[in-house]
């Protein structure tokens, strides 16, 4: 039998982004990896790739989902690669993989992910993301975020 | 030879509304088909079926895109029913097949629909929709709506 | 209220096919329009090209779903273009669409087609098709198919 | 960094089947994990479930990709739940997501999976799977299978 499954975090977020907010996406991958959370995202670069990375410097897994069918695409610290070939729609993939969501700073893209994520009653926890209501928490810390994604993930399983 | 292909106009906005909203919806789809546009929209009921009900009321077409594989689900003023199997994904495919969007509020499937056409340029524009940002076009009244929306897709294609 | 639905007639087969097959997949989209069917199909050359030109040529009405979200690639006999942007997936949608199949000669993409409209129970009428079974009617006519395809198509409405 | 990607075989046939071919299934799994492979498949039972099993006997990795949005579906021995909502075009993504594919007998389900390895040029060996023509390998045994597969996916990676 798998193991207990783990709790799986999204990270979504700009796939160009300034260094400081990369970092911070790190942060939150590696926050998820130490407390034995799977990273989920859209496999490509900037927020995506930040998580992703500080995932793997904890020892962590990572799954990217792109909107492309071609696996070379994926940034190198993602470990199972899902070239779905689906353009944007796999957006809502990510989304329902997740049992929570953490949303950076993006644009359209990103705000789909957050639009699939309250659509589909999925935890959400913003950094200065979109403000869309009230049942998305803000959160400023990359720390905080990630540990209430935790929580909240692990409360909805 | 096809005849030159006819403007198509999404009409999005909640799946249940008020009677007043969806006398809006039709009467841009009544304004749509009587400028020889053709109505798009998720096929279901609310706004949807008020937008495809103005347009047949003036002698229009309309096309309904559904989450569902089963036709049964559409409403009876669609024409011509695409049914996705694919779920929320089909918003993508609703948004795509316009030339321009008229957004009626809605809940988070709404917001995705304008997430994605915001995401791939198409004109979009809003009648007390989600607040997203200066691209959108305001418009309170559903008659300039659906002009300001054939104004803007003719100019686009 | 929109006009009792039409049958839709999918016609799948090669992008790429000789003139004979060609004017073959034309006779059945005349076929079709001539009895107040719609000819639905991937939207682009070959055999799509063909019963999309042979429906327009006899005043009919004509649906293509393409893989692309570029809405410039379906050919010139298309009146409704739904430009998915997900891919091969878009053959799924292609027979979901139709109450029955026309198959010709085509690779594995139009054997992916034969396989979701076997899966989906749609009547599927086959000239030279892939050999499958004997749940697929084999014809070599294409009158003759477009013929029984309608006849399919209204039984299973 | 990630590790160095590991090699992904897809293991696609009916979702119900005898005990025989489930634990044929299994013992194809088992070869992927020892070699240090991973399993991806549909997520649900009979063949899928047999080869995620043996893989998880091995201590192997485990991918399910679902055709609902309810992981609750997956079976047991899935690690990795990606619950797509997209239905039966979850197939493509198996076969995309896979470096090669062995195919058990199975459905029309299992024909498109097939159909699409051969359109996107995955390596595919069946074990009395359907017979779709020469780029095929026909193999009896399970382990010779997993071998061959293993073998075509490193070679076109």
């Amino acid at each position: 039998m798998a193991d207990a499954r783990k709790t799986m975090i999204a990270v979504v977020g700009a796939g160009r982004c300034s260094k400081k907010l990369r970092d911070m996406a790190s942060q939150v991958g590696k926050y998820v990896a130490e407390h034995d959370g799977v990273v989920v995202c859209g496999g490509l670069g900037g927020i995506m790739e930040g998580a992703a990375r500080g995932a793997k410097e904890a020892g962590g897994v990572t799954i990217g989902i792109l909107p492309s069918d071609n696996k070379e695409e994926a940034n190198e610290y993602i470990d199972y690669v899902i070239p779905t070939g689906f353009g944007e729609a796999r957006n809502i993939m990510v989304v329902r993989t997740a049992d929570a969501v953490v949303a950076f700073p993006g644009k359209y893209g990103t705000l789909s992910e957050m639009a699939f994520a309250l659509h589909a009653g999925k935890p959400l926890v913003a950094i200065n993301a979109w403000k869309l209501g009230d049942e998305i928490e803000q959160v400023d810390d990359p720390i905080e975020a990630a540990k209430r994604a935790m929580e909240l993930a692990e409360k909805g399983k």
